[in-house]
């Protein structure tokens, strides 16, 4: 690799900085760049300066947003009494793919990790409990990932937040669509049984 | 997608242009980036802008560089007679991994390929034929591709090039056919170097 010219050792470098791209992927995007037309590089750039520079969390919800408060938050048409509680802005977009789910957000940017040193005061829970007090919530639906800390976060949520009058759940557990049983690990299965209802 | 902040579509769009990145992959490299410090986000833009401004193709050998001539031909005490031809820059870094070669080089920037409309005629075949007149070049040996189109491109190099009195040798099959000469081992291209034959 020493031997490339400095400016292609660079960018194999800065390439190889990015999750999942190894050492010989980096070599491979960067011939590739070097041989691509300067306008599609410059397109590149330019989007990765408008990410980096245009690209904030929305004051009310936390979710990534190149205006502030962001659309969801700033829609007239959703219900404002219902917050659904999420780690990631990613989950957002998930969610909003169903089409099912009218009410607004709020991202925690993470999960409380005792093993990465992440405590609740270093998520966006202050925010969360002011907004409950200044937007006349009625339920708050929490959607962590159904992980260990996910778990311990949601049940540390709901202690903080239930005393305050307000409706909590949490997203159904259960065998997922399409799946099948015999595939299912135990921890799905139990909680399928645990949460079986009458048809 | 369509819910993302404009900027992060736009990322995300530039980023699938690049061989290798499907939409998921660009999402979370593009996820990544915005999370990245803005230090290592501009050390990539200015690596991209190096990359494709300060590199180019050498006048003599064809070999990508940052200074003309590059390095490798600029070396006095690289063997002046002999040139080894490949087709691709990646070549060369190739064989000079072995450091058993101690000519100097010349890329092609391709293989004769009638499929994809590649003719003698768009390869850097008439810079070397310049070079063996100016040059005082006792051997030309061939390291394209052990491919068809490589096979083909040394068999029209050699009918070139010995009328003019040069020895044509070609590198041993010790490659493995079908493969890419980039991803031959180095014990594997040793070899081919030792048993290099006269056609």
């Amino acid at each position: 690799m020493s031997s490339y010219p400095k400016p292609i050792n660079q960018l194999i470098e800065s390439l190889s900085y990015l999750p999942g791209i190894g050492p010989k992927t980096a070599e491979r995007l960067a011939f590739y760049i070097i041989t691509m037309s300067g306008n599609k590089v410059d397109h590149l750039i330019t989007a990765l300066q408008n990410a980096k520079n245009k690209v904030f969390n929305c004051s009310v919800c936390n979710n990534l947003t190149d205006r502030d408060p962001c659309l969801i938050c700033q829609d007239e048409r959703r219900e404002s009494g219902l917050i659904c509680v999420v780690q990631d802005p990613k989950d957002v977009i998930a969610i909003e793919k169903v089409r099912d789910f009218q009410g607004r957000y709020h991202v925690l940017q993470g999960v409380i990790s005792p093993m990465e040193g992440i405590g609740p005061d270093d998520l966006n829970m202050k925010e969360l409990l002011e907004r409950i007090n200044s937007e006349n919530i009625k339920e708050i639906l929490i959607a962590t990932d159904p992980t260990v800390e996910g778990e311990a976060t949601a049940m540390y949520l709901t202690k903080l937040v239930k005393p305050m009058g307000v409706k909590v759940t949490r997203l159904a557990y259960g065998l997922p669509m399409g799946g099948d049983l015999e595939y299912a690990d135990e921890m799905t299965l139990q909680q399928a049984f645990e949460g079986r209802k009458e048809m």
